[in-house]
Order: structure tokens, then sequence, then C-alpha cells
């Protein structure tokens, strides 16, 4: 039985990196995935991210964010880079680790392409969901968690954090364009996106996640929960 | 009058960086070049390269040759890697120095990708076609010098130069796979690739260019010759 591909998705400071490793820690702690290992062996908790989750993609990843070229880095390159970088990260990791039956918790995915480089910068949509496809191959999370939260806010969540990264630093128009590509997402393909409150305080939405893969655990599991 | 693109191709080793650079200077000490001159402005003629063309495609370059993950990297992300790369230096450098009239001397465009990445790595042509279009926009260079050289005698000589990058390291299967690939390209398009023989010295291939190109100039700028 293959593992399972959850992604997290959302707008800069939404909470996705805490969240993914709480998720990780009360997976890992879970009685229900202790319940449902395989030949005796419990699966792992994997986590992951994109762009920057192979060698590859590390380079991709500073190139994205930290790029201070003269001339402003041209969006078809742009969305040809988180790309390469996909294709490298599905075939290198997400796609191994979930054939030995691991759980993969990932921060950002085909979701993210659409609503920034769609959305937010223009592009073609077609194009995006034709280069998705290259990419992944056609490989689908089984379970995408949105965090929603408005974009002005989540940007002054960032803005605490210290120095902004090159997507950090667009304008605020932009940042809402990206917001509502997430929206547009989760009307199109509400049986995989969920959305989740990502205003309140952590703990809630900590909590709020678990449930949430708990009830798909039950879901993709029943036989071996019966047990 | 926009100004030329001008790529040279060919296998590793087939002299397309020293010829480049033979021909920018011909053509700067050209008397024909003077004539063409624009409102009293010769045009300039700068040289390029792909990938690196640009500060962001130094950063490809760089990844693309000198990678060495512990896995391989995966040919469609090095299909993507290429397409950000060319996107970016068709819109940074050659679209506006061909709009302000220049002559563009570019090592490695298009066919390069067709050649390695379809002949050499086995990825979907129409693919390739298609990255290739969304990169350039449609832009197709003037002439394209082809410079013919046995795949295992470009090999030879690129060793005598010293350490070989990531390309040059593949075997002598791919490497001919590759020169296959500029042989169909040639047939398909025989009005824009001119093949020249790569294989005797570098002053006959550089005569035999410098031909080829003024016979070019002479059918650009008939009217502006005959002046």
């Amino acid at each position: 039985m293959p593992g399972k591909l959850v992604v997290f998705e959302g707008v800069e400071g939404c909470g996705k990196s805490t969240q993914l490793k709480r998720l990780q820690a009360a997976l890992q702690g879970s009685d229900r995935l202790q319940q449902i290992q395989q030949q005796g062996v419990v699966p792992e908790v994997l986590t992951t991210r994109e762009p920057g989750g192979t060698a590859l993609g590390l380079g991709l990843r500073r190139l994205l964010l930290g790029y201070q070229g003269e001339a402003p880095m041209v969006s078809r390159a742009e969305l040809l880079l988180y790309a390469a970088d996909r294709a490298q990260h599905v075939e290198e990791v997400i796609r191994p680790a979930l054939a030995a039956g691991s759980w993969v918790l990932c921060d950002r995915y085909i979701d993210s392409t659409v609503a920034y480089q769609g959305y937010g910068r223009g592009l073609d949509l077609a194009l995006i969901e034709q280069l998705n496809q290259v990419a992944t191959g056609g490989l689908v999370p089984d379970l995408t968690l949105w965090l929603q939260l408005d974009a002005a806010a989540g940007l002054a969540r960032t803005r605490q954090r210290g120095a902004a990264d090159r997507i950090e630093q667009a304008d605020l128009a932009f940042h809402q364009r990206v917001q509502r590509g997430f929206e547009a997402l989760a009307q199109q393909h509400p049986g995989r996106i969920v959305a989740i409150d990502g205003a309140v305080d952590a703990d809630t939405v900590a909590a709020k996640i678990f449930a949430v893969v708990n009830r798909c655990l039950e879901q993709w599991y029943a036989p071996s929960l019966m047990v």
C-alpha cells in the first residue's frame, strides 16, 4: 500500500512550515498511524518542501528567492524553474517515499504554482497546468491543507521574521492575487483541498489540522483500522 | 531595421566558442558591415551563450554543468532549466539587442535542446518544441552555423582542455545521439541551418564561416549594399 502525500499551501506567513512540523510530530505519536502498519512496519512521516527538497532544488531555491540581478527575473523563467525543481523533487524524493509506504508532508506543491505564477504573475493557466503535469507525471496530493489567511496579515507576520526574500518583497496587490488563486483552486477541488482558518493561534490551527487528518486516516485505512 | 541573430551549434569540442569570437572580430572589421549602418550607426556585434548569457543564467549554468548531487539530475528537470535560462536570455539580452539593430552571435540555442534533451536524453520532441516556443516567443535564428564534427573527435578535443563538465562526461553513445539530432535538424531546416566542416583547421573553418555570413549579408541587406 503506497504512502500518502499531504501538502500545505497558502500565502506567505500563513503558518505552513510550523504546522507541517507539528503534524509530523502528532502523526509520529498517533495511535491510529501505529495501527496501519504494513507487514509490521509503521509508515515513516517525512517532511519536505518546494522549492528546495533536493540538492538541485536547494540551488534553485537560492536562485528563486535570492536572485538580485539588475534585470527583473522573467516570469516565464521563474515558472520553468519551479517546474524544474518539482520534476527533480517528485522523481528523487516524493515517488520513492510513497512507494516505500511513507507519508510525505510537503510545504507547497502544484497549487502554489497556479496561485503565484498564474494568478500572481498572470501567466497562462493552461501552460501552468501542463508544466505541473510534466513535472509531476500526474502525481496529485491525497490531501491539501490550505491555511487561509488575509494576504496583508501574512506579510506582516513574515516581516516580523526579518529580511524578506524576493517573493515576499512583491507588493500587496501581488499577494492578494495569489490569495484569490488559492480561493479559486479550493472551489475547483473541494474533495482534495481543505481550507483551515490560519488566522487563529497555532494550537487551534494544529488541532483542526489533526482532526482533518484523522478523518482522512479513517477513510483511507478503514479496513486496517477495524482490525 | 532589427539586427540579426546568428547561432553556433554542434557537439562538444566542435569549435563553436573559438569560431564565434573569430566571426565577431571579422564582422567588426568588415567593410560590408560598415556599409549597412543605419542612421549613421554601424551595428554592434555582441557575443553571448546558452546557458549563462544572463546573471540568472550564470547560476543555472553552474547548476547544469557542475551539478554533483547523489541522485542523477532528472532529464525533465534538466530540460526545464535550459528552457528557463533561454526565457530569461531572450527577454533580457537577445530581443533588446536585436531591437537596437545589433548583431547577436550566440553559442547554442533552440537546436541544442532538441539535440541534447530530445535525441540525447530521449525526451518527447513535441514537448521540447513547445518549451522552445514558450522560452523564445517564437524567435528563430536568422542563421545557424552547425559545426559538423564526429562526436568522438569532439570529445577527444574537450579532454585535452582539462576537467570535463557534467554534459561532457556523458558516454560516447549519448554524444553520438546528439550528433544525429543535429543531422536531423539540418535536414529539416535547410534554409536556416548551414553545415560547416568542423574537422579541419580553425583558419579554414573561419574562412568558410565568413564566406557564408558574407553571402547572407548580401541577401539581407541587398538594397543598402547597392547604395
